[in-house]
């Protein structure tokens, strides 16, 4: 039975599910707060742009975008590390040919908007801020940013893919026994500007997420289609350094002259642009239930924001998607089954990739940096190789396969164990090549 | 400075706070949602009695109340199991005299309130409902629950006594990078009643709190002044058996037949009071920070709620009350430093005490049945008696003891590794009086 279905919010992942939902003959209405997108840029401070890997690609596969967004996709194979002297280190992703894809978040989300528009079945409506929310008709009540017009939409199912401060979950957390976490690190964010050279080329190399680790904190740049970069630099909100002890213009280059020596002749802008660009924060969601009875759910960000250090916000989004659109499939009119399977499936792997996005934080700021880490690296890739059905490393589970997060991190956790008595071989640098990994494994 | 403080919620908490405030010279407005509780008994799902100990009675001291509630208060001397058979074993809490405290919530509450109306500084306002909160000002924005008359109160400090579901938190919440977390264990309760017998005595030992554990559930009763028991079950939501699958009169008397056969006699009302009694949920609450700025403090369960399995929480939150005196004899009129410092040297032991009211329930429900666990009990009550310099029982420090909550879960961990292995021995069981375990801990 076809069902009017309200899609509260119309980011990525709420663009996308409407273009599945509408495709099953639902008639969707996507509502979303700010301006429509593909006229006014959104200036809400969520990155410009974000790494897609393999499971957003199935997703996008599903819908037949993604060879379109394979086209403003650039890939990057591996990570640049720039050490203080400028050196350069590049550590691979995956095998030869395994890349993961910068990708403009608003370019992305106009041509999702653009396929559910073209569907027929898919309304939007832009600028309308949810001021209510009645979980048991369902409905929400909407009032216009402009011009203050307020109304009521009530439908057969409402899915919030309202984002980390969702008002669906709002309302949720206030039923009885609904389990909330939200988590703030102590570091925050601010995106800057690498321009692209005089000849409109990338100043850099364009096929690398580079990085700059410095123990406790980080900068890192992605490439655009246009030449730039956009960089990141995170950063504790407090102590020395950080961006309460950075706070004049002079702060910043002396600040970048010292740390970031190699990048600074390439931003120009660096000084305005870190006083003009607003410092943002970083936070993980968990919560559960995520659906309430046959008639609300929450996906994406909404269910379970997490920090973007494994670059699988999007991605874990989108795979939401794809569960629920199997689960479509399976359950049909069943939305009481359908929601609980949803969630009770979907929730374990949410929780998974919050813990290892927190986890990688870490590993990008501090143990990139580190030698032995990085020769760490390079014998798994190398086991990997030789014996891919006894190992494959945990970022290549998270990026390049389907296996379920809470699956790649139980196994990710086996395998830290054994690269640890690895390690501690008398003479591995010299030696790991030889080694009968086979062997080793099978102790 | 004499300053114009508002406590928001006059339970336990909130009226002790007030109490101190008051006597420091502060002028004190004490608001409540509810109605006056020396004129209108409060029917808001909160247990009927409570423990007190070490920690709960220090604060009572500090205002000069403690020989006051002696009086109303029944002392516990340990467990008291009753296994399905109607065997009963006693365990006691500490060494010989040592008690905790069964406690009437209303009467102390009333006590407390009398107490600070007594002071002169202090202004008690009820049927209050917090709908908004200001908290740069502060402000709270009132509506009178039976006239609907509203009113603003502005203050130079306000403080959140409001318990689990605090407003105050709430408006902290919403400001940026304030994390916080409201977990529900899968458990709820529901309160009974064991009447007093027909000569006006208790129908089972007063000296002790009383528990059935089952395994995944248990029942527990704590004695009133008036002869009677209220017990407390505490059993699963959902599965088998639980609150869902008992639903019926017969139901319950099957139930109790067959799980608490020899309490079932002393309960005559069990199946109406099971089907009148809400059922409640039981919810732990973390949070940080506690404060802004030098303006608003959250205290008691509105900082920290926590299962009541370690009967820590009123006993937590009277601490927090000591602390914060303590900071006001330090700092004085410095209350940007008082409410850091507070929040910083409170936060961790809070977190201490939650986890170990989790861990408590585990032991109450299921390990005070096994004879093991019960020989480990023996042992370290035997070794502190020994050498009370080298062993402290973890129970004992908590209950017995102000050795702060997370240097006690710390020690606890110790414990638990030396433990473990003093069980290992072989024969223990026949052994145990004889060991050198001055040596054993020197190990």
């Amino acid at each position: 039975m076809k069902k009017n279905i309200t899609v509260l919010g119309a980011g990525l992942v709420g663009s996308l599910l409407s273009v599945m939902l509408g495709r099953r003959g639902h008639k969707v209405q996507l509502i979303e707060k700010r301006p429509d997108l593909r006229k006014v840029k959104w200036e809400d401070g969520r990155t410009i742009n974000l790494a897609m890997s393999e499971r957003g690609w199935r997703a996008l596969d599903r819908i037949g975008m993604m060879e379109e967004v394979k086209q403003i996709a650039i890939p990057m194979y591996g990570r640049m590390m720039h050490s203080e002297q400028g050196k350069l280190t590049f550590q691979p992703y995956g095998k030869e040919g395994q890349s993961i894809f910068s990708v403009s978040r608003s370019l992305l989300n106009e041509k999702l908007m653009n396929i559910a528009e073209q569907e027929g079945n898919v309304s939007l409506l832009f600028e309308q801020k949810c001021m209510q929310v009645e979980l048991d008709k369902p409905a929400i009540h909407l009032t216009h940013v402009q011009t203050g017009e307020s109304r009521v939409i009530e439908s057969d199912i409402l899915i919030g893919s309202d984002g980390a401060f969702s008002a669906i979950r709002s309302a949720m957390q206030r039923t009885n026994r609904f389990n909330y976490q939200q988590y703030f690190i102590e570091h925050g964010y601010k995106e800057l500007t690498i321009p692209a050279a005089a000849n409109g080329d990338w100043a850099i190399d364009k096929h690398a997420l580079h990085i700059w680790p410095r123990g406790n904190f980080m900068l890192i740049a992605l490439p655009n289609p246009d030449g730039s970069f956009t960089c990141t630099l995170f950063f504790p909100y407090e102590g020395e350094p950080s961006f309460q002890s950075i706070q004049t213009k002079a702060d910043v280059i002396a600040f970048f002259e010292k740390t970031f020596p190699d990048i600074l002749p390439l931003m120009p802008d660096i000084a305005d642009e870190y006083m003009q660009n607003p410092t943002s924060s970083l936070v993980t969601i968990r919560c559960y239930p995520w659906t309430y009875q046959n008639k609300v759910a929450l996906i994406g960000d909404a269910a379970h924001a997490i920090v973007p250090f494994y670059g699988q916000g999007m991605n874990a989004g989108f795979e939401d998607c794809v569960v629920m659109e199997e689960l479509m499939d399976k359950y049909g009119d069943d939305w009481q089954t359908l929601f609980e399977t949803y969630q009770k499936n979907r929730f374990p792997h949410a929780q998974a990739i919050a813990d290892l996005a927190l986890q990688n934080f870490v590993e990008m700021r501090d143990l990139v940096a580190d030698p032995k880490f990085l020769l760490r690296k390079k014998i798994e890739a190398h086991i990997h190789q030789k014996h891919p059905d006894l190992w494959t490393p945990l970022y290549t589970m998270i990026a390049f396969s389907h296996i379920p997060y809470a699956d790649a991190l139980a196994a990710g956790k086996k395998q830290e164990q054994v690269m640890q008595r690895i390690m501690n071989i008398p003479d591995i640098e010299s030696t790991w090549q030889e080694l009968d990994y086979k062997k080793l494994l099978q102790e």
